[in-house]
């Protein structure tokens, strides 16, 4: 799949839509000049803007819509009243083979209902979950699920787990991911009865790569895996409370050079390093937390993106889709399915 | 409680027993001078150590034991064989009078196990927590519980609420402490059902202080409360991944000063700042989770702890004894439970 590919978006989800959406799209028709859009919005709003972009229009078709889901309108809500909206269109462009994946910033509930309603999800999912990853020691990690499943089963958990490590292999390249399950030790006694169930399955999986077992909270930050596996709660505030902890000692890390002459003249000196290493750790730079699980790609922008985040969002997606994610996420359920129902090496308990 | 006060240490637990505990012992000393201590262990090992510190020797009692808790022990086996280990008589200690708070960096299980054992809780306390406190931008929070309670009730969450709030107020210093509950969104839908009914109670509960309701995994860092109320599968995750985070951030950062000429000479420039954040994030200098709701002090120290982290962990047992936190606690629940019992404003649900 090298060749035209199209993403759809929602021009009009995000707190700076339309505008970041236009040009997110254009930054990242720069970075991957192949790739077509298909944008869904208000004409009023959106055209002007696109017409501002003659390059990025060129490789643009703007469907009109007025319909718009809230950032707090319900799921349910969303799911029954917004058919017409350009999320909803935006969504059924990939079901009808229109694009291969999807992009908003907009209500994040709305948008996993949605995808999940119109894309169905994959054979053998019984529930997509929501992924993000994220710089470490090592290198980037994958973390699922990020809250679109608050409480989960061993089911659940092997089934991310199946998911993430498509992922990883996909689109962060690792050709052998490690995965392993959070927990509060790493002993195999510890911590909730379906970690231990879900642990005992994935032992037995065989899926491409290595299983770690257990991994705890600071293995996230090191990167001791490629794919950490968890509940939606549980890894929400893992994930905010790592962001929360970087800005901290970033913020730390500003008051200190500005603490004496000398530090700040240390800083002038440092600077360009310094750059280079905010940049590393530019939160824009991992937007884009991606619905898996689902027979269609899904990329959900942070709702307060600027036009950089946003690109890289979009990017995320077309990794996704040209690495094609979805063949391979759905071989693998197959091959566990298959191995499960087999005679001799069912699932363990 | 400004007279002399007594210590319990086991002398014993830690990676680096005995020689820590004596060596942050001798460090406790010079900062707390009125401070007596009564170290649990092996006579041999224990007394050669103290010979080479006289003025720790003046002020210890020293009892002699053979026996020790495992590091790998399980706190049931702990509990039945171990009456005679230098952590268990420790703890006695603290029962009898005999010291006014147990500091043991020993097996952590064990010592909880132990400690509700031979302390029991507090009136009012189903279960004990394990709390620690850390840096924020704001000033210093508290989180609880961190491990002990893996799966936890909307009443399990009052009760560590209340601790806390006891302990923000007596050891953190803080008047009229703001206290809130760990979910995945601030909107009261979110969430499990027993976060819901432990917000509801705490609406109505009126504690010293001020109820922010739910709080996120980003709001930790940033020290948006005082005291974060939690269970400990979660409180565990979120301050291991918090603490990943920390390092990360400040690994990045030396390979930055390292990553040319002119940013080592910029780093060089502002070592003296740069040295003093690291002071303020030093993890030794939050040593020491706390055991809260039992009827007593009982601080636990890092297995790995040095001793100037030690010394950190007896400075902690100190500030909870000399501050009364058991008497404030012990209030604090008989006001809830008097609340809870009376005609019209029973616990809402």
């Amino acid at each position: 799949m090298s060749g035209r590919l199209t993403i759809a978006l929602d021009a009009m989800g995000g707190d700076s839509a339309p505008r970041m959406v236009v040009s997110g799209a254009n930054i990242a028709r720069r970075r991957h000049p192949q790739v077509h859009y298909l944008m869904f919005g208000r004409e009023a709003d959106v055209a002007p803007l696109l017409s501002k972009m003659p390059r990025l229009k060129a490789v643009t078709t703007l469907v009109h819509t007025d319909e718009v889901v809230g950032a707090d309108d319900k799921p349910s809500v969303a799911l029954r009243s917004g058919r017409g909206s350009s999320m909803r269109l935006a969504i059924d462009a990939v079901r009808d083979g229109a694009a291969a994946g999807v992009v908003s910033a907009g209500n994040t509930g709305a948008l996993m209902a949605m995808s999940k309603f119109v894309l169905k999800t994959l054979p053998g999912v019984s529930r997509p979950a929501m992924a993000a990853f994220f710089p470490t020691l090592r290198g980037e990690s994958l973390m699922l699920d990020l809250g679109a499943n608050l409480v989960c089963d061993a089911r659940n958990l092997v089934e991310f787990a199946v998911m993430g490590n498509a992922f990883a292999r996909t689109v962060l390249g690792v050709e052998r991911p490690t995965y392993g399950i959070l927990n509060v030790g790493s002993e195999e006694l510890k911590g909730h009865e379906s970690l231990q169930e879900a642990s005992a399955i994935l032992r037995e999986a065989n899926l491409p790569g290595d299983f770690a077992g257990f991994v705890e909270g600071d293995d996230i930050a090191k990167g001791t895996v490629d794919v950490i596996v968890t509940d939606g709660f549980t890894g929400n505030v893992a994930l905010k409370a790592a962001e929360g902890t970087a800005k901290l000692v970033s913020e730390y890390m500003r008051r200190t050079f500005r603490s004496s002459l000398v530090a700040s003249l240390g800083y002038l000196l440092a600077r360009p390093s310094l750059r280079k290493l905010r940049e590393r750790l530019d939160p824009r730079r991992y937007n884009g937390a991606v619905f898996l699980g689902l027979n269609g790609v899904a990329v959900k922008s942070h709702g307060g993106s600027d036009s950089l985040a946003f690109a890289n969002a979009i990017g995320v997606a077309i990794d996704m889709a040209r690495h094609g994610i979805i063949e391979k996420t759905r071989a693998d359920f197959a091959a566990l399915t298959h191995k499960a129902a087999g005679p001799s090496e069912a699932a363990a308990g």
